[in-house]
């Protein structure tokens, strides 16, 4: 992850309308142009007074005052509140001077006095009752949101408020999707004897779009070295991000394995976890841009072991597992975490959001390294309980749709007994 | 919550092709249209073999088998496995006939056998193992997803894996936003006295699409009743739903308050909780459409007591408060379960998601009504804990970005204390 996030560096920033904003992430901090509120408002509909003046009021013996003006949103009173007088106000009415107090309609009664308008105030006023200071949520100069803040609704609301009628975010960071596998059929074919039709491209692309990436997805290319070095070099052309699924395995025709075998480790590569060593397939002599560097290849986790990725022209290429299970897993370690870094989230913004859970039952099946089970959440009396599901192997999509988060389960020969607190990654 | 959700009722439906429809809520039930695995497949890079012929295998004293053939995923063996046989396979690729076990590449060394392909194989084979046999997931006719259900990615791996190009879905609602208030300015224009940007309109926007609808913002009009009345019938003619933000309060401008005083309530409307007694102005002569009839005025709750709701012409109307606080709870509470149930979610799938969580720290503000208090959540060894947000008052915007929920706290005149389990809406 680490690795990651340092080679994915924010990039393109451009000025969207607020309409467009919501779900960006900020270019640059945002800053409160005015105090807020403006100035002193009414919290509801009612009298502006002094305070003062109703001291003893009650609903037997109100204080009765002289309404000399009124005040609606957006307008100004025409008169200050003198001693014994009071101003009729709508709710987000500025404060007339003079007033220090607004009492709600409800505990006032018109009246009139020498034929002039009044009105009964039947409790007394606490000083400032009702009203918002000038200033009491925002001081004018104050940050409202920092750098790489992906914008909530709520940030919309601000940015309204404080009259930013464009936004300064970063861009959508373009991610190239390519599926490789000589098994792959698209959609839309009828199946044929030994094929399955491609999933992951869909999916991978659905992927990058909640995680606000714009997903481009390629032609698929058959497991052939040249063809897909050729598919990649035109991909890094047009895209920011690079994922590929399937071709990572052991096996003789995992193109994706054959291409990334070819690479130098780039300085502070990881190094390749203690897998069992296999004969594997001489490199290929690839055809990636010469500028390539490894990253990684394989982490020690489950399921996604053989997970890789490389750095081509400074751009990321990620090449998660053809199985769907295992790329939706690197997909949410990996690719979702670069892209939120692309569009400028801060490093640990960008790591996986966390919570803990009691586990429901036991999982009793060990691994030798990391394991990251799909789970649903269910809260009960404050405490959150992770009931892993079945059908979670790493071939398996069944339980994608279904899943709340991953379990992480340490490497560990038993499992976990149940009642165990486990690490949750939430999706 | 009710009567929103009987008034909103699922709508126009749509093809979409597979890659946008994430995000989108199923129209039809979708079944499986073929049994998956379609056939049984290799869970990895190995060898197919007959588990019998590998019973007394050990590294010293490893099975050797003749490699007969080779499989690639997407291809067919083009032999059986006989006795004494083993076929290569790669990672995905069906098993050939004979073969009831895959044994990993790792677990192998290559050999020869009077000068043709063997492979010594180290290690027991138990019978189906490392192999998916054909169905295991999901048998052809089963049911993958219900009408309703919200697509995510995981959903969209399965409809490609089932050949769906096209998805039926149901439309994304139109949604009218119409803020009043003549205190309102545009939000590129420069601070008036007394008046504020209309930020309302931008944040039910940005709601209205978080949930999955299309946000279809009107030109603010005067606080005047023909000119609202006018707009609103405009609206209806373009959306299924219409949310307009304040003008709902007891004031003397108070717009839509005053019309939906003229409408009569309709068939099973809310009885007006009690609210202390008020002069209201006179009910405004309404221009709005004859069929128009009142579902309720006015919400037990806090904030956004003045929340209403009308049907007309069959749609909704929903009156939010104009504060940004009380509009952000309105909406939450009723207009995003519109939404959801207009898009064909189930009605309790449309309702807040909620947990429970652990109040962290005491919250000693009561109220007669139910309160809603903004909140951050805080995962600790399995235990959720809801801290409350300063600047919760309905007025109030600062914190709208910050929550993560909504801790409900029922009507008491001593609030909650630390430690107490409270229910949350999840934001």
């Amino acid at each position: 992850m680490r690795l990651v996030l340092e080679a994915a560096v924010p990039g393109r920033r451009e000025l969207v309308p607020l309409r467009q904003a919501a779900g960006r992430r900020l270019a640059e901090a945002i800053t409160a142009t005015t105090d807020w509120p403006p100035f002193a408002r009414s919290g509801l509909d009612g009298f502006a007074v002094r305070s003062a003046d109703t001291t003893l009021a009650s609903p037997s013996t109100p204080a009765t005052l002289r309404v000399v003006s009124s005040v609606a949103a957006g307008e100004l009173a025409s008169a200050a509140v003198a001693p014994g007088t009071a101003v009729r106000i709508m709710t987000g009415g500025p404060v007339p001077l003079g007033a220090d107090a607004v009492v709600m309609l409800e505990q006032t009664a018109d009246a009139l006095v020498d034929g002039l308008p009044a009105v009964h105030v039947k409790r007394a006023a606490e000083p400032g009752q009702n009203i918002a200071p000038r200033g009491e949520e925002f001081r004018c100069g104050s940050v409202i949101a920092e750098p790489g803040t992906r914008l909530r609704p709520g940030h919309v609301a601000l940015l309204g408020t404080f009259g930013y009628a464009d936004v300064p975010v970063y861009a959508r960071p373009r991610v190239a999707v390519l599926a490789t596998g000589a098994e792959l059929l698209p959609v839309e074919a009828a199946l044929a004897p030994g094929c399955i039709r491609d999933s992951n491209s869909a999916m991978v692309a659905a992927l990058v779009e909640q995680c606000g990436g714009e997903a481009l997805v390629l032609r698929r290319v058959p497991d052939e070295p040249e063809a897909t070095a050729r598919a990649i070099a035109e991909a890094l052309a047009q895209s920011e991000l690079i994922i590929t699924t399937g071709g990572v395995s052991v096996g003789d025709y995992d193109v994706i394995a054959s291409l990334l075998r070819g690479l130098e480790p780039s300085d502070g590569a990881a190094e390749s976890p203690a897998f069992p060593a296999v004969d594997s397939p001489a490199p290929i002599e690839a055809k990636l841009p010469q500028a390539s560097r490894l990253l990684f290849n394989k982490v020690a986790m489950r399921p996604g072991s053989p997970t890789s990725a490389a750095l081509m022209e400074g751009k990321l290429l990620l090449a998660l597992s053809g199985n769907p299970g295992a790329c939706f897993v690197g997909f949410e370690l990996f690719a979702k975490p670069a892209i939120q870094r692309l569009q400028g989230a801060g490093v640990n913004e960008s790591l996986p959001k966390q919570v803990t859970a009691k586990l429901a039952s036991p999982f009793d099946k060990g691994s030798p390294h990391e394991r990251f089970v799909r789970t649903r959440l269910i809260s009960r009396d404050g405490m959150l309980f992770a009931d892993p599901l079945a059908f979670s192997k790493s071939s398996m999509m069944a339980s994608i749709p279904d899943a709340d988060g991953l379990i992480r389960l340490k490497a560990s020969p038993e499992g976990a007994a149940a009642d165990t607190i486990v690490d949750i990654i939430l999706l």
